[in-house]
């Protein structure tokens, strides 16, 4: 119970939430108090709600406003910009409570969700319709509603898209305290401004989604997984064009480099059968991944996949077996992890056009050694979505060299992330690196949705 | 030559694009004054101006907003909302001059545009590269830059999307004056707002495109076309999710009434080889058509989609050779002429969703008939956008029976317009049906990008 209910804000939040769903102080549990980024310092939010429906969100957007209280949204804490790390003077909205899985429409491929619900639920539940629903960030504790405020990404993405591709529709609560409905169960509308667009990746500063409405796709059940090791990493991001335009289509694409292969196959104990002389003289690993409905198409493409990464230069072709190649994937689903295990200070995931990967991961390892750190990690391939651990232990060095990294990522025709989003880790490189007129143009944006500035101020858009 | 230069806005417009590329008057043709929408009256601009420069179109904004005259966009003048229609006070911005295709880039999917390029244009270029720009509306002299406006959709949208999911950048000229980039060549981004999403479908009234970045897909060579007669409209929608859920992926999905059949048939002299018991007791017709890298898996998918049609009640199957596959699909595409030439007073595209297709079209025959009107048609099934031909000439019964069929749309999921936007056509029944708040709001966001409300107004959010 929250230790100043009857006086003020805390009042009126109780009001809505009821007593029991209201907290404050030394109630409020230490894990509220950040996300997984690991440059955000944690920080207890002065109250936390625990709605259980979109009208008690509302309800409390419209009490914040009235009492210039600051909000904002957390699902399970997953994220890795910070976006979720509360205000110290703010209301910590937490959908813990809003989870259930409303609908699982097979008919017209689509679920209606509650914020909270994770994906894992979500995946067990759509298995059992023979649908799927195709975003897979690294961790499956995530929320849908989390996955909507940063527009998560994940490994199938170069076949399914991100959050953005997979989201049709939306319940919001707005900061003025009204609750609208944007798109719906249909896949496509001229019908006016997209605002479920317009939300998705907004990081809790626009509107708080109480329901979501995603896309499912059929289930494919037949996989396999190929790791090819290369001699060099310009190779392996030569290769990558190359077999998106091959037409087969794998659903997951991506470069592990040698030391954060290392690094994965010791965390996790994995035999991934590569002989020491390969292992030792590989510098860079492509995954491909492959489905189909047919078990005899999946073979002929498995072999085609194989003729193409020798021509491209592979130093040989593994075929990961069930329970190696499940391995592999979730292990480098935990790359993150991987990388904080090894000590790594930030991890970070910006997005180039494909082309430009060889040249930028060249330039960001240069930059890292030029500022006596470094640089190294994994990534999205078929994405241009570089995921680099930056390792760098003084805090004025290592700004400076993300602000590099950031930089040249952006002089390439990047963004500064990928699918992690901006939060509160990356929003002061944002506000130095981006177009003025872009950045008062959100503002702009940012006014319209919330007047009061309650939702999520600092993140995004900075505090001015 | 404008009859004005020398004094006012028309000088302004005149320093910005040249003399000869500033019209007014008599000097300006007819085919300016209309988009392709059959009940918007055509209406002369008062100026006409043809930039030739991303900055062009910046400045010409810029004197706009200083001189307060409304701006309207035009690319291909192939539009079926109006929303292209000129204010009689005001400029119209033509994009035909700014018409290159700036690059296509192989090794990142790409192709960078300016938006006046068509689409026919940027297929023939694509083609050379063994890519595509999958977005095939109807009409092919359509621009890119119009299909940005109006985020038009088309058939093959069931496998590809609509423009939204194919456009990954912009440069933009906002009402403001300024000039932005939005998005780039990369697949997806989680660094602030989506700015591209917004100005996508936003119909001229937020920024005016003078770049756009799509994405293309490797261009499968091998195709082929069904068509599957049905004794009953029910059985055909009920087809559409199971032909989805098959994983044969078709990439296009299409209903055709009979009495559109017959139309398009007779119309384009089109021998389909249906034998006359067959025509003479189908109600409605599917057609599917499947595409693959290898011609044996085409043959295999099209074996197996036949069995499927045949579970699902299909009166037979018919396998549609090059030329007649051909011309069948060309003629529904051209299925808008098709009913302007049989009479039809307006052509509509709500979009629900697609398990709300049969109930919505009984109900919005019913309300056509009561109305002493009908309404017949075709459209793409796989995304549940009912395109109507609306016969009915008494203008104040078709305006109520539009209404109707509008709200009986909404009221199942759908929204007024799946791809066509709402243009000067439909804007007045999105402001009686839509939910006040997201008007509103949508009012807040066209304000944050036109403060002094001269793109389009009337268009999509009227014009208090």
């Amino acid at each position: 119970m929250a230790d100043d209910v009857g006086s003020g804000p805390a009042a009126a939040f109780a009001g809505v939430v009821g007593i029991p769903n209201l907290l404050s102080g030394a109630d409020i549990a230490e894990d509220y108090a950040h996300d997984e980024a690991l440059t955000v310092e944690p920080r207890k939010p002065r109250y936390l709600a625990k709605p259980a429906s979109a009208e008690e969100v509302a309800a409390l957007l419209k009490a914040a406003a009235e009492h210039g209280v600051p909000v904002t949204a957390r699902g399970s804490g997953t994220g890795l910009s910070g976006a979720a790390r509360p205000r110290e003077d703010g209301l910590l909205v937490s959908f813990e409570r809003m989870n259930a899985v409303l609908e699982i429409d097979a008919e017209n491929h689509v679920a209606v969700v509650q914020p909270g619900v994770t994906l894992s639920e979500l995946d067990e539940r759509t298995r059992a319709a023979g649908l799927s629903y195709t975003v897979y960030p690294g961790e499956l504790s995530a929320s849908v509603g989390g996955n909507v405020g940063t527009n998560a990404g994940g490994m199938r993405a170069v076949k399914y898209g991100v959050t953005r591709h997979n989201v049709l529709g939306l319940q919001a609560a707005l900061p003025t305290g009204e609750l609208i409905r944007t798109g719906g169960k249909t896949v496509k509308t001229s019908t006016g401004y997209d605002l479920t667009q317009l939300i998705i990746g907004s990081e809790g500063t626009l509107a708080l989604a109480t329901e979501v409405i995603v896309k499912l796709h059929p289930r494919l059940s037949h996989g396999a997984t190929v790791l090819a090791p290369f001699g060099d990493l310009d190779q392996v991001m030569n290769a990558v064009p190359k077999i998106l335009s091959s037409g087969l289509a794998p659903h997951i694409l991506e470069y592990i480099d040698t030391l954060t292969l290392a690094a994965i196959a010791y965390n996790e104990k994995l035999a991934l059968g590569i002989p020491d002389s390969v292992r030792d003289s590989a510098q860079a690993y492509l995954v491909v991944a492959l489905e189909n409905r047919l078990t005899e198409r999946l073979d002929g493409d498995v072999e085609a996949l194989g003729e193409l990464l020798g021509q491209l230069g592979a130093m040989d072709v593994y075929v990961l077996e069930g329970g190696s190649a499940r391995q592999l994937i979730e292990a480098r689903e935990k790359a993150f992890w991987t990388a904080k295990s090894v000590g790594a200070d930030d991890v970070i995931d910006v997005v180039v056009p494909r082309s430009a990967m060889p040249g930028f991961l060249a330039k960001a390892r240069e930059l890292a050694t030029a500022a006596e750190g470094g640089a190294l990690g994994c990534g999205h391939a078929g994405d241009g979505n570089v995921h680099l651990g930056i390792f760098c232990k003084d805090p004025d060095r290592r700004r400076k060299l993300l602000h590099d990294i950031f930089a040249e990522g952006m002089a390439v025709g990047g963004a500064i992330s990928g699918e992690h989003g901006l939060g509160n880790a990356k929003t002061e490189h944002f506000l130095e690196l981006e177009d003025p007129a872009k950045i008062e143009l959100m503002r702009r944006i940012k006014q319209a949705f919330d007047p009061a500035g309650i939702l999520n101020p600092g993140v995004l858009l900075g505090d001015s």
